[in-house]
């Protein structure tokens, strides 16, 4: 697994069982909103996996988007599509996105990175 | 059509008649580019106009809403996925997401009305 | 009661309605989490109906303002406290938050006079 | 004066009245700084004006737009300079600032027809 | 006193000394408006800090989030109000503010910890 | 060349080439776009970078801001303008800009120590 895939899945596992811990309800119902949402259902999962990749890019949240770019990636979106994805975050989001798109494209190679064994 | 259609489209297209009249060469670019980010390609218009619309209803600006609730209705999105993508649009975006929905269920009702010939 | 008030509760009322016709079932638990977490707790309802407020007012949403504002006056706020509560809303989110300030004093004054029996 | 201007600035003007008479003193001093700092300095009021515009436009409030557009137009900005604004507030926020970019320029109009005499 | 704790403290401390020996007249009333406004007035301090993490939250910024997080320590915020508190911002924010509750929760901890002697 | 700016550049440098390896041609027409927009022409180049600045800061961009900080240095910004600057941007984006403010301040100091040869 690429470096940054790594670090990403860890920090994120390590917090979300934290919370799991110490949460009300409430926060855990909404954490089990996040997860029954992006299930198969009218749109399919890589549909919504693109949906949610695409809201994370306008709206600016880099470790949102690493996690739709991994979950982009086990749903087998393929590069061409990504840079269409990536395309509509920049044009609606603007070039306040770049910086972020620039880290989305290097956790990208990582996970094809990870995909081809390195 | 729609009266809430049919507001939104006339005074879209008024005020793009005189941008086209008033604009510089980069901002005729600029508008180029947004019509040609959504023209079919790897992936296709349906999806993409989903895409446009999840990423306006997060940044919460109505009439982005309105114009790709138009162009999803156009693509043939149906009420099990437009549901599915406004719980996305919730979820990500939040609570303060809600009235920008509540006017979009309106925009959508309107469209499905016009096309019921009423 | 005010006219603004009552305009902005008769299309809150009206949308949420169909929006019950029309949401699936995680758009339905979404809503009932907005609820429930307004309700009375480790914080009283009065301090929380705050935070959303103030955190409607950074995030510069008019409806959900009034929505919140409603509430504040139900759960007694003074012009004190809510003079407090703007000012915080106008420092953090910056002067971008003064139009939505001054909407939100005009919707106030609206709460205030239907008090008075006006 | 052209109608969406007088509209625009009696609104602000009843409110900011209204504010005055409500306000605690951190609000008031809150105000000054928002007058000051637009003030003749290191830079000049054109400029600062020019400043103001695009930091609304891609934050996107649209009575934060106006007011700026107004002094800009006091400060002597013409077409080709508006347009240059325009641009880098179109680029750098993305299309989500179309729709107010759309509304800028009919404000612009109504304030370049009531130069005009009009 | 914990290692996150510290680091913030210090870099905050560093360039805030930084800033009032470069910064013009303005600025500096901009800082001392943003200390009195959460003093003890007719909203308590740890209303004002709990609104202040809140907004900050929705706003997502994590350095104001941590700011926030010290203050509402200082205040005697509880682990069940925090809860709320975080819920609220979760759900007014949507599940883009995720990632920063996550860094939140780990910062609490860190201040708990300095609190135990640890 | 100060360190701070030496990382950024050598980052924003080798990502830009990556991207300018993968893209497809509409982001390629989207990064020409924001290079042509700040080039001189009605409204000289430093003007736009300054306009660049303040519209990066409110929408709270650490790499924007830097960028364009950059920029602002190579077209002669001196201190006494660059702190309106960074009021406008703090009084237009509120306390929560605050944060980024800091982090300009500390490369700003960077780009001038560089130009002293440090």
């Amino acid at each position: 697994m690429g470096k940054l895939v790594e670090e990403f899945n860890n920090y994120r596992e390590k917090m979300n069982d934290r919370i799991m811990e110490t949460a009300n309800t409430n926060i855990k119902r909404f954490f089990a909103l996040d997860t029954t949402s992006y299930a198969d259902g009218a749109l399919d999962v890589k549909t919504k996996e693109m949906l949610g990749l695409v809201a994370s890019m306008v709206l600016r949240c880099d470790d949102c988007i690493k996690y739709h770019l991994g979950k982009c990636h086990d749903a087998g979106v393929n590069n061409d599509e990504m840079n269409e994805i990536f395309m509509i975050a920049n044009l609606v989001g603007g070039s306040i996105v770049i910086p972020h798109y620039r880290r989305a494209v290097e956790y990208w190679d990582d996970l094809l990175s990870s995909e081809a064994g390195v």
